[in-house]
């Protein structure tokens, strides 16, 4: 299983609205191989987006990039972020939540 | 919904094992609380482990760390990490895989 963790700063005031779009087609990821997807709003300060997720393959992760919904949410909220994005990949042993139980 | 993000790196070699130590229990964190619960080997080295968390209430993620079992898993474990922690903690806002879809 594939698993990435990522943050961004949303622009100020705009963080309930970015988060809104990043959980608007949240329904439609298991169809493409999403086992978890998990969207936070950082307890640290007012703009800052946490995002987890668990995925079948890295392969099916990049996919869901390309699909034409994901692309246009991506527009919409690009104009709301301010940037400063991280990220971390990992191979996921394990867990609860993976669908399995 | 609380989230917790983390991260630590393990000794030399030993990382396979901490990650097994931190899955050992997995089964028992759902009755107090816990939501979701992943723990990933990075993808960018040989030695950090991540966690993704989300669980009820900040309260019941505290708790969970004075469980005896918990604190018997994490004696066990900590001779086997080098240190170098991270800690991010959100409210999560929603996603997939929450025990709700």
């Amino acid at each position: 299983m594939y698993g990435y963790i990522g943050s961004m700063m949303a622009k100020p005031g705009k963080r309930d609205e970015v988060i809104a779009i990043m959980l608007e087609g949240v329904d439609g990821l298991r169809s493409v191989g999403c086992l978890q997807y998990t969207v936070g709003a950082s307890s640290a300060d007012e703009v800052t987006i946490w995002t987890c997720e668990v995925w079948g393959t890295k392969e099916q992760h990049d996919a869901s990039l390309q699909l034409a919904e994901t692309k246009e949410a991506i527009s919409r909220a690009m104009p709301l972020i301010a940037g400063d994005f991280t990220r971390f990949e990992t191979e996921v042993r394990g867990g609860l939540g993976l669908g399995k139980t």
